[in-house]
């Protein structure tokens, strides 16, 4: 049985008493903090928190909580300053995720596999394909399959017109489960910048490289003519900025001499897993908050 | 499409000229090696080796290379030693596999997945299971399911009789296969010391420590009490001599504090399944050879 | 320039409103908080905070800041409950450390470097050795050395009664420091009962053993035979129960078949100095906690 | 007591029967192997191997090797193809190593201590800095220390010309040992394209990120700014272009989101410390051949 929380997350620009406004008022409440992070990034002089409080210790629930959370929020309101920015979610509401696929197996199967175990409590509503190879792996998880055909890669207009209108059937299938999140696991395709700016701080990619070494396509075998020692993979918000977004995770994992591209392929598949279940995990659990193209990860 | 050849390995008393009365032999029929590891033992007195040949590089195949690699073996061996060992396997034959499981998904998704995928070149025959819990992620990947059920743990005369009356059905299920590997994928029993050495060799397992830390039950459990810093697990050769056989291969993950052991279970998870999957790709390449109860493990 | 802070560490029984309580008293004389760290035990029932303050922004100092934690602890204490620890201490002071060593380098000469480059900011009081090997490495980084010589190994009472007297001899040279921390760098005598109490909190040991694995001697010979495929090193307090006290901090190398034991001792070395100068560090920046035989450290 | 071996490295346009053709020349003097290493890269069709000879079995010593596997090396060749490169290296004679310093100490520190503690087998004959801040630190390890002082960056001519002179003066302190190995360990100056080729495949620098990523200066602080999740370092071969060297070895460790670049500064040197003294270990020990810009590492 799942124990119902309240997630309460807030960034503000920084300042003295903070913590003591919030907890202060979260205490009035009766609220029973299980979890709680701050972070206070002095540089940039910007404030996150994350606090998880049990439900039960709430009689009014999210609606309550999120009354007096927005009353602190509106007394950290800074005059001419960034937006304070907060959310409350009640953990009762199972995060819906829509799959964006291309050929590859791995990353789709491990993401569908830790939701039939439980392991990631997420509700997976639609899986996208721009091929039909991975039809079977959805629907074995009885997850619906939508194969949505793009033209093939070429910089003349006619491309350009086929990629947009395959675009905007994908937003047809994804824009109605409402996701909490969009998550490119593998799927080879550059969002236009119209996705990326209403898909933003949803979409979530994997790029099969440890970033921002060997962006671009086919980082394994740019990886293996460097001669590297270790390959990896980055999980990152996607951004207009290709390969440039706010990265959520990395790992990396050893290879030598003796590792061809394709055993790279191979033990970097490994890691893009991990990291993308990871940071997918960070995502849902309300645990990243990003400011000025970096983010914080509580953990 | 998977090129074919032929993977020999030997091992034997160590002496000086091996590597040249092997290779000597194998350059004489124009065998091309493909890869080649070598070790030799100083302590111990033994040397071990394993050799892939291109198929094409012989015309005879497997038989013309087995009969070359027995002439070698033959002269290695020492009058009173332990005998010498060699195989010669052909890649065309696809490994067969069963494997056992309990009520825990993530190794059995995480190693149907990599078949599925083409990752792990094994042909998965049949799943056992204890419980019928499983029976789902079997049948989604097109894999026959079998309910043993065994009886509740007890050290009275009748469980014993009831566990070794399941195993023999087990048994009953699994050995018309003829497995190349048996693999404990969180079985959660242990096998009687008969079946430990039937399939001596072949049986394989995955223990949620890193072990010799936290053997028995509910390792991770005992993690959170000692305060450690890393959780492991271990796949190792199954043995009559519980979590005592020859480890195959280990790795760990960071925790902290605010782990609980709920916490630690989930992140151990993630190992297992890496550590399983890894030992078990060695075990089915022949990478994996046993003297005196460790491992040589060629990369 | 080393910036001036203040830091308050509080542990206690776990309640609602704790952080709430400090946090308000701090903002309420100004305190301009600049790191913010808490745990709640849920299953033990116990809560542990460390808070740095900008020295700048208390005009009273630490005395002002211990009067105002003083009070909160007070509050916070609960009848015939587990007493509330708490301390401020101002990083103006730089921490003393005596260090405890035998024949091995490796420990030594690593945090004299870290001393020396400014990474850790300590004050190396005096080397202690039961042989007079080290001797070099101390007064090459101007620390003085002492040489204490122990009986050799026997379990006789002639031998205890050396050991025992070898250790008044040790106590007489460190306790006149009043040493933040001291460290057993590889010592290789077991502290005797007596000093395991007067040192409580403050004497470290690094194990050369991912603990609780390979506890007593000669870990890497046991870990060689037992053909692990990782060695680690831990970092913990001294208990009288051997091997046995709180964590503080642990980590591995990767080995394999080809280490002789002589090879895992070399790349232990690399783990030992990494695990002990990262324990240390925690310990003098008062990131260690402990309460049932568990620390929390606070990243 | 050290054990006196030989070691013979070689490397070859890849044909079938190299290892039948080494090994048994070697087996027909009697000569004992105690490690062999062999990699086929079949893309770039070239063949290296390392064999570790016991001297004792070898009674004309380095010499008779040398006169045999000469012989072996001309069968080798390839008529208009690359030339076979080889070597025969008796353990008798330490390596001779100059290392090269700026103002930071981790690296120098870390490498004569390993030296002192007889885990690296070297003899540092002189340390050479552009500043005169870690004189004490090579002296106190009984190293003679040169200060020859850089004109501060600037790309004028008289800067040029200052820079050059300056290179001059180290080459004249360097040349005369005739060193195994010049280790730019953290020297922040970039070599002259003629000592680069003078030194090729001795010169040997530590860069403070992992490569590719971040090449250039300040690469901690272009890590902060682009958020990544893990730090590296890279130890690789000088060449002319920059940051572009054959790369030996690297090492990463976490860092998030509460890292400032200090903290980064601070736990990248532990890797870069590591990443140095593995990389110069194998160089140090004939374990690393370079083809075609990339490495071949023996374990």
């Amino acid at each position: 049985m799942r124990v119902r929380r309240l997630v309460v997350t807030l960034s503000c620009p920084d300042r003295t008493g903070i913590v003591a406004a919030i907890t202060g008022r979260l205490a009035g409440i009766g609220a029973s903090i299980t979890e709680a992070a701050y972070h206070a990034d002095t540089a940039a002089g910007w404030f996150s928190t994350r606090q998880v409080v049990d439900r039960a210790s709430v009689p009014g629930g999210a609606d309550m909580l999120r009354a007096v959370v927005g009353q602190v929020a509106a007394q950290l309101e800074v005059p001419g300053g960034e937006p304070v920015r907060w959310r409350v979610r009640d953990t009762a509401a199972t995060p819906r995720v829509v799959l964006l696929v291309s050929k590859e197996s791995h990353c789709l199967h491990d993401l569908l596999g830790r939701m039939w175990g439980g392991e990631l409590d997420m509700d997976v509503r639609a899986v996208v394909g721009n091929h039909d190879v991975l039809r079977p792996v959805a629907e074995a998880h009885g997850v619906p399959f939508h194969h949505v055909p793009f033209p093939a890669r070429a910089d003349d207009d006619e491309a350009r017109t086929g990629r947009d209108a395959a675009f905007a059937q994908v937003a047809e299938i994804v824009d109605p489960h409402e996701p909490d999140a969009i998550v490119l696991a593998r799927f080879m395709q550059v969002l236009t910048p119209g996705l990326c700016e209403r898909w933003a701080g949803r979409a979530i990619n994997i790029h099969h490289s440890f970033l921002p070494s060997f962006m671009g396509a086919r980082p394994y075998h740019q990886a293996h003519a460097r001669g590297v020692k270790l390959v990896g993979a980055t999980c990152h918000y996607v951004t207009p900025d290709l390969d440039a977004g706010p990265i959520i995770e990395q790992d990396v994992s050893r290879v030598d001499h003796a590792d061809t591209p394709e055993d790279m392929i191979r033990r970097g598949r490994d890691v893009e897993k991990l990291v993308l279940a990871r940071g997918l995990r960070a995502h849902l659990e309300d645990r990243v908050q990003v400011h000025a193209g970096r983010t914080v990860v509580f953990r």
